[in-house]
């Protein structure tokens, strides 16, 4: 059935301007002023943003992590995603040493398959060097639409991969259309750091922050740009956090290398002085890399604005704070890493960047979801409102004042890292390959109305 | 009349899609799949990229210099500019010293209406910072729709202004809106060069290039980014030639200033051993900052891919071969400055930038069109396809081949900077505000269609 | 008559050793372990550093400024240096535009003749570029023994010259064997500056530095740098204050280009609160450039340590509070500019820099002495302590605690801008070639026994 | 016996001076104009520069490689070093992973005592991260006099140590007064291209550069030199060789933090192509790092000569051609890796530097000798002409001419890397600690005289 949305102003990476949207077939069949359909169904937009839905590139649903499980699954995550504007999700697929990629693909599919209320698609997690993974990885490329690879350079004896193996992940995405990602931290000195401060009987969360210092962040950012740019391939940094790891991009990039980064709402709007609550509150705050201080939070704007970042993910991977970072109280190694932020990314970077002057309502939308279709194979698919493209739509609110909390949010997870904090601006209505998610802030999807994307090769123009 | 552009490929600077583009009052209506109306007049553009006209920020059309005029007025400037896939112009208004900035407005609005073939605005020289000056400027940018001024730190004792004018101008600049733009080398030290290469005898045009070394580029525009960071303002940065300034001002961005940077196409494809032609053929190719080094061009491709320059004018400022040019036969200091380039820098920029790989195709919109129209106010009249902006529109063939020549140009000059050289690519029909001004490659416009635009304050984000 | 001191610890930018010094005919004879001579006078140096006499090469003795003239003459100057330790200060010889550079060499000449109680070379000041001036430079070099030039790019429409003229004293002395040294600031924007801050009403002290940020110094300080690598030439950045010049030192010195630089005690140690002192106390801290932030002493300490910076001078420029410093009580820019610091420059380097652990010894006496000697062409006369050397020698008790004071300082003004400052060592004697100037504290000397120094040409190995 | 050497040009750090030196009891007592003393031995130094013997703080001696070892033990190559002006070499002495420090010093030990004809000290390398190692690290420093620890950051699986190690010896280090030396190449990258490379057939030496790309050199140059500042340590990087690495320890440098380097004379005078010489030749090239492309060479000189890189070291570690080199005939990683440098590093530096301007005398005699004998804690015993200093002392005609050859140089190496160069400069008479070694060109020494030095904590004055 088709739909009309009258009257929005309509906001992509470039344009803005006030017409109406006509919706056929899933997909966005005209814009223009005036439009009218007596078989349509009218979607009144007056007042509203109407924006491509959220790409958020990066989140962990339903992942093992140190003998437990996060909060959300696919299910709960993607609703509490479409509630927050967000409409496509990229999820990282983990592996393990000795099997096959593909395996690890299937055992990923089946956790999203007929839960996910959103479209979908993978990264692959690289673990080692060995000559099967990298006999395999063109035919993931080409038959399973999953063109970016995962490397930890942290989580000593546990993810982290050598640079042996970064670097010949670089090499076959580079022959075959691949993107290779970072986690980009020194883990060997986190470890020492670590098991000396444990050692000291320091247990408490704020160590997480303290053994992981931003230079080590800086140093790992510079060596998988370095070791890019020597394979002349392309890398992208997930969740960058500091002035270290920003210059180390910013200088690559304007070196010609094809080196781009994200950063995540919770460095742009939190700081180290959380993981100091007392009561291990702090351990709600414990994700790596950790919060920073507090100077570090302009230079990511900055970076945003500048284009030496280009995107933003949630690295949503939610752990309830009862019973799952409780596992930590003793020994600050052990509170599982990762922190709720699916649904909220899409309205702070909105209130935080927008209205705060510190973005344009055009760099949002660039930010919030073109550069990820655009870097992840997506566009224009999704990423834009034009002509042809999925009808992936918000209609978003830019006035409405509200509060995040716990207690209103949608995530399956005991606690909310933003609790308390003024955010101007909401989605209202959300519509998903032009069907309804939410209509007038009310889940009216259903689980397993998500699909599979595959992923196009890597196409840096 | 209404019209419809169908089935053409349509590319903004976000967005490449197949849609029909429906054009009535001058204004973009609606673009989408199978548009159709009984009162359009159907233009077939299979096959064609359907962009937004070209904008070009930076001409000089009947400017003095140096005791003789610029071969281009209004006129033939405009007309060939269209024939280029320009569809605006930003002029830059000179000034004199002791007169009311107005009154030179009025001089250039002379100049310009009823000659020009299309839309066009100006930019204001600023010679001197005089209490007059900094009074008028706030009622020119209000009243007039002049929002940018130009200072040049170069052509000592003739146009140049010490640095107390230029801190004044972006100071005045920042309070009201304006975007204070530089011809950025050290003219006192070009000075002193000029003199003792001529006292050594050395007056071939060559040593126009050699008196102006690209050190002296990068000081200047180091200098006036310096000085814009101290206040606060924004700075424009024409003609940008080489590495050292380039790195200047990428700087400036990293650390959050709002400082742009243009280069223009003959930077680009051409280098300073053009200059020793012989014959006095060098003086053809003698213009302010001289051509550089060829391992320049590369330096400055990539840093329009990486968004560290953001725009390209042609710095159109046509002199002939005969007749004017060897005026400096005998003293290179007396060749007038400037080259013709206002219709060849849309092809020139797709050919050598798309077509070779070295920008993409939204890139390149961005480019030659978008990003002018937001820095100077424009947008989202000009710069963009999407409904509610003027029908400022090219037809553009991506495939035809063919070659630049005197024979073949439109301008008013005896001689092409770039003959000879292969182009990839061509406007085939050119629309101003839905009107046609070129029509398979005739001009079926006329002078004085083309309105006067007033500019918008400078607006960052 | 010989001398011997016995029993120190001889320390020289390089060495550090326990050994007696032979000095015979105003020159070290001998050093060694055990020197007796029957005729020689004993000096006992047990506890004391034995150091090569400080090099103060920045002062302004008998200066006129703004319609008054320095407190302290050629005579009661250099005393004071002697007080503390400094055997030779290298003056600045201002020039009148339209007078032969020797007339105004002839006016330092009679100001210092007759006074001086130490050993001085003279600095020759550049005030404009004209054919007279630049034909008389090479004769000043090769005839008078002065062989550096200084160019003021602030003070402007009084001191300041434009940028031809710096380079083509560049390029002089370049060719002449002369070094150039500049003031750095971009006085261009501090007259816009400070006609804004007296405008708007602002007259007191701290606007003196409100009005000078630290930016137009590294812009000035940038700017210098690069027309010398233009010039293939040298460059010696005098009183360097702060972060942002002394980032364009270092680059172009890591570029290989001949710049040096020098800071100051004052810089060292205070900051720009001084001049918010209540009751106009804030004028006693008015010199150019101002006292800064205090964030950049670490950097300045920095610098002087990993060899960026490599003198330090006093810039010794002595104005009372009474009489004079109150030509500005109702205008700060009516405030003569500088300060006392000729006799503590030596001590407070020894006292902040050894013995806080910020620099080595031998990195102190190159620091106070050597550097100064070799890049003014006076090395290995003055500088260091080597048989051949004069014998300019310092006993130096690193051990005494005092304060500095208004109360027992020997310089003829009427406050100390170090008050209270607690220091630890303190000159005991001082030998001017082998004569007594200052023995247990009390000065022996005698106006007029300093000799004039030649200075040798630049040689930079 | 008491020695004079009259009428020399002494040279140090920051002196030069024609005068005498009188040596009694091994330590030089006296330095002055006309020295007599009827009981001493006089020898004539006019016409000759009178310099400390030089320090080589990089030797592998009698070391074990890949099966071999090296051609030079401690007598064959300190009787070289003693020829070429060296009169100290500091050694490396490898460890095995499992045995304790101290039993490999006592091989080390073994290795020199009784041949060595020069002081030597050593240097010891930690090899992995054990409790052991680093309980033992501080009785070595106390006990043993070494106090620099050498880690490997190339060579996988054979002397590579990981990032934990490095970080753990940076603390240890720090906490006790040692100096870190790293190998900086990333091993792990050169293992992937090596192997790449001999899949793909490629087994010619060249290979052995080409799979060693300077960008790895950079990234663990930058990777040590950040960890360094992390943990407020001290490092020093032996054999330098390219632009990227110099950057990073520049800006290490210049942000205070204690970074030095070392880089070797082959790299200064050397270059890739003589590594493509046919018929095998090109194996008498190969070491680690590799010869770089040609633009190197004046980075590195630049380098010395601004104090970023503060000493040259010969990495002298020797192979034959025939027998040894040979190894690797089918296979440049089988190639032994090292080349003979100790004699030649002198003379190389001198007529290559000084004699072509590069350097100055003085800054010749601080690479050369003292800034080794400063950060290896050896100063002032060594490395200066002092009273009180160990007389090691060469006499050095800066004139005469000869050409570097295996015919005639004294080394246990069947051929000359320098083969053929055209040297200015030579040591004629060579003393240490008072008594000849080369008399007139001669080797009067005798194996055993050399004296094991106790290296002095690192001490950063
Ligand atoms: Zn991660
Ligand atoms: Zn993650
Ligand atoms: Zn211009
Ligand atoms: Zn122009
Ligand atoms: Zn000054
Ligand atoms: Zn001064
Ligand atoms: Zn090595
Ligand atoms: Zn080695």
């Amino acid at each position: 059935m088709k739909k009309i949305i009258k009257n929005g102003t309509i906001v992509t990476a470039t344009d803005i301007y006030t017409a109406d949207v006509l919706i056929e077939d899933e997909k966005i069949q005209a814009i223009g002023k005036n439009i009218s359909d007596i078989y349509a169904e009218v979607i009144d937009a007056s007042g509203y943003y109407v924006m491509p839905g959220g790409i958020d590139p990066h989140t962990h649903m339903d992942m093992p992590f140190g003998g437990t499980v996060t909060a959300d699954d696919f299910e709960t995550g993607s609703i509490a995603a479409a509630h927050g504007g967000t409409t496509t999700i990229i999820d990282f697929c983990l592996t393990e040493k000795g099997k096959s990629l593909k395996s690890s693909l299937e055992k990923w599919h089946a956790k999203a398959t007929g839960k996910a209320a959103i479209d979908y698609g993978f990264h692959l997690q690289i673990a080692e060097a060995n000559e099967d993974v990298f006999k395999e990885m063109p035919q993931i490329i080409e038959e399973e639409g999953v063109t970016s690879f995962k490397i930890f350079m942290a989580y000593k004896d546990v993810l982290q991969a050598d640079d042996e193996t970064l670097f010949q992940t670089l090499v076959t995405a580079r022959e075959h259309g691949g993107l290779v990602m970072v986690h980009a931290e020194n883990g060997d000195v986190i470890n020492y750091l670590t098991k000396r401060a444990l050692k000291e009987g320091n247990t408490e969360p704020i160590y997480h922050a303290l053994t992981r210092p931003s230079e080590l962040e800086g140093e790992a950012t510079g060596r998988a740009a370095r070791l890019t740019a020597l394979a002349d391939s392309q890398l992208y940094v997930v969740h960058v956090t500091c002035k270290e790891a920003v210059e180390q991009i910013a200088e690559a990039r304007s070196r010609g290398y094809r080196v781009f980064g994200e950063t995540c709402p919770q460095y742009l709007v939190l700081d180290q002085t959380h993981l100091e609550k007392p009561e291990f509150e702090g351990a709600k705050y414990v994700w790596s890399p950790p919060l920073r201080d507090r100077s570090n939070q302009e230079i990511l704007w900055n970076a945003l604005k500048s284009g030496e970042l280009q995107t933003i993910g949630s690295d949503h991977c939610s752990f309830n704070f009862r019973g799952q970072k409780e596992l930590g109280i003793n020994d600050f190694s052990k509170i599982p890493n990762g922190g709720p932020f699916v649904e909220d990314r899409f309205s702070v970077l909105f209130s935080e960047g927008v209205k705060k002057g510190r973005i344009s309502l055009n760099e949002f939308v660039n930010i919030i979801s073109t550069q990820a279709a655009k870097l992840f194979g997506l566009f224009p698919r999704k990423g834009t409102i034009a002509p042809g493209s999925d009808a992936d739509i918000v209609l978003f609110d830019p006035t409405v004042e509200r509060t995040i909390s716990v207690e209103t949010h949608q995530m399956n997870v005991d606690y909310n890292a933003l609790e308390g904090m003024k955010i101007v601006g909401e989605p209202i209505t959300v519509l998903s390959r032009g069907n309804y998610v939410i209509k007038n802030r009310q889940f009216v999807g259903r689980p397993g109305n998500g699909k599979y994307l595959k992923c196009g090769k890597f196409n840096h123009d």
